[in-house]
């Protein structure tokens, strides 16, 4: 199981660098985690244990921290992985969601056949903030057709409110609440 | 054990797409392998088999597809796991390496703090080409004082004879050979 040690543990790993990527902005990085064998197992253990009874099909990781997290937490429930993208980097036919950033927009892409109608998916980035990409991931996963079970993150920066960007039916699970 | 079963099944699994990123080019495809959980747990587990019994302290994930082999493998292997990123994505200090394209140069960086001089790391990316990127991978380790011990892939092109431009005493170590 996983204890408020282990949560206190992954914590204690992660470093605040000043003014990344800009002035003002404490950045929360999981690099220190990562490399640390420990804390990432934590990590994966946490987000194991919430998803191993729920009959995923798919883990969508989101570009590009997201992968690191999804791709050994696909592995651990033996679901299928799935790369959500920027535009122009997934070789085949694709589905687009556009959104909204403080100033102008970006773009996640999924391939149109990579998840079948009806699936069950979890979306898994590195950070809730704004929640503007993972909204959009949800809604990129929708277009396939697939259930979109929950969205997992390893930091939630709550005082931006991304959780109230989430869709509906759609479970927030956080490890580390700042 | 990995059989030449389970080569020819993930082999099975990789699409080509042709005229990706440019035209004339034929494109592997390995999104088509990672949604295919019995695909993607294939290649953990010749990933794993393959150092398992040689003592790796970090497994170093080259962006961006490096990242979703190399971080499973990293778990797999109770190793830590580091990413090798592009220029301005990491927010601490860092060290670079330019390495050549077809025209003009790129950048991999890595955090100065990220790997202890002496240990014993294992490069990660989905696929050797021209070998460019993970030569600079391998030097870019060595900037650290730590010892690159191998540098494995999903699939190699053999025809690009990347394996020609890694260091001496850098095991080449690939799944799929085209």
């Amino acid at each position: 199981m996983t204890t408020i040690n282990s949560v206190e543990f992954v914590k204690s790993k992660i470093r605040d660098i000043l003014d990344f990527p800009v002035k003002g902005i404490v950045f929360k990085d999981i690099t220190t985690v990562l490399r640390d064998k420990e804390g990432y197992r934590e990590i994966i253990k946490f987000l194991t244990e919430k998803f191993q009874d729920k009959n995923i099909d798919y883990i969508a990781g989101i570009e590009s921290r997201g992968f690191i997290f999804g791709a050994a937490l696909a592995y651990e429930l033996g679901a299928g992985f799935v790369p959500l993208r920027k535009p122009g980097k997934l070789p085949g036919e694709t589905l687009s969601q556009e959104y909204q950033l403080e100033y102008g927009t970006d773009t996640l892409q999924i391939h149109k056949d990579a998840i079948e109608a009806g699936k069950r998916v979890v979306i898994v980035d590195d950070l809730l903030a704004t929640g503007g990409t993972a909204g959009a991931a949800c809604n990129l996963i929708r277009q396939t057709g697939a259930e979109v079970v929950a969205a997992a993150f390893v930091i939630e920066l709550q005082d931006l409110n991304g959780r109230a960007k989430m869709p509906e039916n759609v479970e927030t699970v956080s490890m580390i609440v700042y």
